[in-house]
């Protein structure tokens, strides 16, 4: 069940240390400007190399493999692929008999019953997300109107990020972070009541992202302690803006027009240099686990773009479910199948 | 959109001041015993009434319209419907020209171009949750392997809630709070790598409740400001069971058999009797809002069984679709597709 | 599973001899007027009486429960529920052993386990259909531009159709029917390459209907029987009007702005009167069966207007889908994302 | 929208002279066993040579990207590719101003404003369908304990069929065929009443592949030049064995354990060398077309497996939905929740 979306859907595929790692977008609509460029700047950021990320280094050059011609979208499924060339897989060979704490080492044993690719942690590894910032590239073309913006807010509780993440790496650790990510210049209406609500669809796309553990809109965590005399957020024009934003930029499931403002949990990158106790399901007794190989000291560095590249996607779809509707109106309007209003 | 599932699949209908409110199953398993009184205990968690809620009195009489026969679901979908009665319309009639703060009248005007209806929110109003409810009895006959515990942790930032609720009500204001769920009892294996995520499916659904401003499974926001060290989470036995359930009964997005924990964040009413400025859209100047009628001081005492049918639906879901990999996989060692492994 | 659409969802519930059936529409836009005497027309068509139909006489009065509000849709979800009231239930006791041929009634056991209602075939009754019919005419209300006609071209291999009926009658049996369907007005561009062809989703939902056996478009299987230079419908002007319709209004699963044009072989109805064998699952031996009863001696009669009703449905799903991408690539345009062409 | 299925989710992609085509299958089960070697022989049923076929020769190379490891599937999405070789693209750019009679030029112009890949059809071209046998393949090893059977029983009319295809290419011509496709073994109780039905899914994906214009089961459309006393078709044994199958394997939607049999109506291929009218939509008038090039004379011919493979990808799905119901009920029984019956 590896796809999302209703209109805008998106598919990933891969393995760490397979042949290649990428997705398809369905109902990417013709005449995009798309080309190799374009991604650019998006995957940099992805990419490992920073202090606190890990010496690998993939190319992570895309290959358009299908769906535009010319430099344009053409309006048919969207391949790109990502060929897998560094790839040292044997590090990965004693995590069957002894999971790795944090990671889906001994879920995906019980789901997958040992048939899962172990290498690089197969299809569960953070190099699928490269597919998701493709795709999120994408996206942010058909919302050409909005802006993006994410940064990490705290790391290991502290707001001076770097230096958290320099001190955990010197001790063979890793660190948190907070991410956070606003969007400018959204429509008003996109999200429905219940079930596909804006917050709901964003909700489930990040959590589609590794080690993230929760995600709040607007006052998030703090509204609960508030008073609703404190937290109630008055409309201060007709445009719609509200004083405080607290809402974060959505109303009963649906954009309000004010920038649309999330923050993300994200954990302390599991694999660790230090060592640390965990169960040998072989020997049947604890026993003690260093994880030798390429760690990121904060995973949140690199989930920064792809949390964005998420909520580009789940927007996207959003907006074309709501052009779809509003495009259904207008049209029983000119047909005179009802009233004006 | 207003749909959720791939297996168990339900779909909200209804208005508050309309003639029904209700909710269709669509692949709910034939054989389940099932009858009006099942829904009794948590309708009445659910109910009007105690300190702090709305002295609205819906009879909430469950009329099982299809899907069932002899006390046993068909198989063919459950359609549960909740006909209205206290209503009071006359209430509503301002919110169009000065939409309350913190409430969707005025996204539902921008998405619905003033067709919603607006007698007491309308789709809406947090009376559409009797149908979640409704539902959330039937997907945990399904899991009736697991136990369900939901508690509210904190209101108003205070661990004693009903002094922080009843200090809101005398104010005629309103107070947040925070639900904890807590699931006992599931196996491991539920949930996908990527998209259909364990958090991601009960994140989606949670987000269409009402009022709801963030969601953190396990450590959550204080994971951001652990190292690794702190945060990892060793195995400790044979079965998965880990030392202290950081990742709150999740790893990869599937389940490790461990108890399933999320808390959410809900705000405070947005309907407060105390007066609170907003935006007069019809004349063009800020006004004064005193709602009048009958407001919860705080809905998460009502939104608490809520949540938990919310994630009971959820899992439900992934229950079954899991079902079908185990019982293909299962076919195929006995058909003598491949070797056992 | 049961329902259908992506944008314009539809799904039906009940039994026949429960305490309603109905529909519920998601994804309806706001401001279609809708009022209860909308659904006569149609609703009168499907209904019993006519020579060769079943004399039981439902009153078949819509209910709008919900999606509706002063007249018009409101955007949420619309549930249209009919009351049943004439049933007679112990007509069907006796089928649980002796499974009627051509009916649901063995496969039900194996899929239900026996816990599917019995009672006038239970959901698997032709009174199901009533839903459609009632979402079918919200699907023409949004396709006001279209014009549907649906004919009986032939019964029993006769074009005389009420003859054919007539004499079946008379046998106390039952004959088949083909049902033609033709759709003027829709514009071009209606469907996707491959999996949502027009063709994939209209017959996907007709064979939804009970007692379908067959479906063609255009030439249909008269086309297998061609030659390429016969069979091939050239272009006669610049609005993409073709010579023949041999392709029934579709080129590469997309609506090419002909007519659309489908016919639909209904099978005879299975309950006769006339004595015929079946097994006797109890007694492990063959037996003769008389159906007593009401019946339809030409269930196509009535299917005709279900089929139409399929049509619109899948029809208005198409045709939302195919405004969010034109409204998605408008947009584009003016964003400045490509060049004009 | 270019995906199928429910948890045996298919999806294309690929345009004819692109750098590739190939599918995705999401929700694969693990554990089955599959290698390069395993899709040969339904390629090689599908590759151009024989009499009546383009000369057109792709290696048909599947490359597995993703999803099995070590020979067997994993659980993750199965991605296989086929690199497009043999491209000879100048053979298509006439047909931007005169489309081709009975081809998608006209109608992907309309869709997609110019912007798809015109050579050799682009993403409409029948090259596509080689991702669908690849599906059909591993959707086979799913359904092991059933059996497919397709052939051609008429081209032209009649039943010579190596006798009518040579005669058409002889006159640069080309004829259509009937397929009928024959899956024994499949278990009773797979599809669902209403909108899933088995005939629904499989006639969906069916129509998908291009060049169909008609799909029956069983009787077809003989069932509606027949009476019921002739039609009907008794159980004959306690298995529900009937005794002549004129539903084709299904009652009421759902699969009745006797043999599945539909018949398929293919078009004559659109492409032919002998000159044919169409419309020049740059100049404004008739003209004629002949077109060179590579064609089939039967695209039948190579369509017969695709058309299966369609069928199978459609029973899996169905399958494995199935499997999840009874195992969910068979849980319930074990758990308690209800009575045995």
């Amino acid at each position: 069940m590896n796809s999302f979306g209703r209109i805008f859907k998106v598919e990933l595929f891969g393995e760490s240390h397979g042949k290649a790692v990428g997705v398809i977008i369905d109902g990417c609509p013709p005449g995009i400007a798309l080309g190799d460029r374009d991604f650019d700047a998006d995957l940099e950021r992805r990419r490992a190399g920073a202090v606190g990320t890990t010496p690998r280094r993939e190319q992570d050059r895309p290959e358009l493999l299908s769906g535009t011609y010319q430099g344009y979208t053409t309006g048919s499924p969207v391949c790109i692929m990502f060929t897998n060339s560094d790839t040292r897989s044997e590090d990965y060979a004693q995590f069957a008999a002894v999971p790795r704490p944090g990671h889906a080492d001994f879920t995906s044993r019980v789901k997958y019953g040992g048939y899962a690719d172990p290498r690089g942690s197969g299809h569960f590894s953070g190099r699928i997300t490269v597919g998701l910032v493709a795709a999120g590239v994408v996206a942010k073309k058909i919302l050409g109107f909005a802006r993006f913006g994410t940064t990490i807010v705290a790391a290991g509780g502290q707001a001076d990020v770097a230096a958290a993440v320099a001190a955990a790496a010197t001790d063979d650790d890793s660190v948190g972070a907070v991410v956070e990510t606003r969007v400018s210049g959204l429509p008003a209406g996109l999200g429905e009541p219940f079930f596909d609500a804006c917050e709901s669809m964003i909700a489930h796309i990040v959590f589609a992202v590794p080690g993230i553990r929760g995600i709040e809109f607007g006052d998030g965590f703090r509204a609960a302690a508030m008073r609703g005399s404190e937290h109630n957020d008055p409309f201060i024009d007709a445009r719609g803006t509200t004083a405080k934003n607290g809402s974060g930029g959505v109303n009963g499931g649906i954009t309000n027009g004010n920038d649309l403002v999330m923050r993300i949990a994200v954990k302390p990158t599991s694999s660790i240099g230090k060592p640390q106790p965990t169960f040998d399901f072989e020997n049947k007794a604890m026993t003690t686990l260093a994880i030798e190989g390429r760690h990121d000291a904060c995973i949140a560095l690199r989930s920064a773009v792809v949390i964005e590249a998420a909520a580009a996607i789940a927007l996207a779809d959003l907006y074309l479910v709501a052009k779809a509707a509003q495009a259904a109106a207008g049209t029983l309007v000119h047909g005179g199948s009802h009233d004006s209003r």
